[in-house]
């Protein structure tokens, strides 16, 4: 299936179902599996209201687009998620509370959709990753997101360390996820303002990056393990500073 | 590559050094890449001190046997894993300090992977699963829990319910992570002998399982997000239980 260059293939319920109800507009094809029908129809209703055109489509057009993928009979087609770029974080410089998630270099599509769910269910504000070297919005990292990618604003910067001095200078704390911080993530009393900066898979967050944030800090973990799961890393910080500093 | 029954091939630099490390005598041959003999240089030390057969293949076998995974260009062959049955569990009769992890249904095997990765770094003593509906210690679970499968008992029992029934007749508290729970994790006071209990990706934790547990418990999420990944959650609550009751 071919699509126009400003517009995406996504399959998968959640983020479908999401999507439908998020941004309608921006839906133009809806494909269910033939034998599907009943199963999606509170979700053909939905689309039948919004004017989308609705497929019914066999398994050869899922097989065919989706190998591979847990595809669950069901696609569409929709303009491409806009990103923001570094011009949308002007917004926050007066709030008083302020949740950031920074994603340094996460290049597994797999990862980055687990932290933007976790990042949604944390009630965190925006999801900021540099230009470079760093996985974005691709149809895997939405699907694995489950739906999420659509609820939070996703900034991508051209100069990381720019934007932590930016927003430092506007009274955000920034705190670096490291192996080797002295700290440990549920020693420290987090303000209600701050950013939580999470380095990638292998390497953990650039040494630039690190230099610039206000404190590092670190999961106690068994010395027999040498590190968690990003994304089971960037959950668990979240949401200690969501057990501190409740927020809906 | 063909392997005997009770053997198994296995890819990735982590858990080939971590079983090469905990159960040298398990390993008949360990496969270096042919260009990355200097990479490898301490692994195949400690190999020939253990004096595995070292063998240096080309791409092709990597690309034949290890098709779409990262291989790493590193893997052996070793004695299958053994996996432990319900007698396992009465050496934890005495124990006065006890960390227990049941997943109970999880199909997907990079969310068990993830969960064995957490568990050993959140110092649990074992993971129980049920015989039937759940994955088991597959390569592929081994190769996503870096290692970590190595570390912790993996017990299989035919009876869940019945297991829970043992363990809370030896004084161990139950807890099961259920989205309609009405306390959060991080209100209840942890005991130091306790069971967490993580249901399947799409069904959560059975019902007659559910009606066995001592307290249900929920991690709080924004109304806009349905749940969270299940190995997302299982680190969340290991490590509030960590950060409540450390141990080493």
């Amino acid at each position: 299936m071919k699509t126009k260059s400003n517009q995406e293939l996504i399959c998968g319920l959640n983020v479908v179902t999401e999507i439908i109800k998020i941004r309608p507009k921006s839906v133009k094809n809806l494909f269910i599996g033939r034998s599907n029908k009943e199963r999606f129809k509170s979700l053909i209703e939905k689309a039948e209201k919004e004017e989308i055109i609705i497929n019914e489509e066999g398994k050869k057009f899922f097989e065919e687009n989706f190998k591979d993928i847990n595809h669950q009979n069901v696609a569409l087609i929709c303009n491409k998620r806009s990103e923001e770029s570094e011009m949308f974080l002007e917004r926050f410089k007066e709030k008083s509370e302020l949740r950031l998630l920074i994603l340094d270099g996460l290049s597994d599509p797999h990862n980055m959709g687990a932290c933007l769910r976790s990042a949604a269910a944390a009630s965190v504000d925006a999801v900021i990753v540099p230009k470079n070297r760093s996985c974005h919005l691709t149809p895997t990292v939405r699907r694995i997101s489950s739906g999420a990618s659509e609820l939070i604003p996703f900034v991508i910067v051209t100069n990381l360390v720019r934007t932590i001095d930016f927003l430092r200078r506007n009274g955000v704390t920034v705190y670096g996820s490291d192996l080797e911080a002295t700290k440990t993530h549920d020693e420290v009393i987090y303000p209600h303002k701050l950013a939580l900066v999470i380095g990638s898979e292998s390497k953990g967050i650039r040494r630039l990056t690190k230099e610039n944030c206000d404190e590092l800090i670190r999961i106690r973990i068994s010395d027999k393990v040498e590190s968690l799961n990003a994304s089971v890393s960037t959950g668990i910080m979240l949401f200690e500073i969501q057990r501190q500093t409740y927020k809906n």
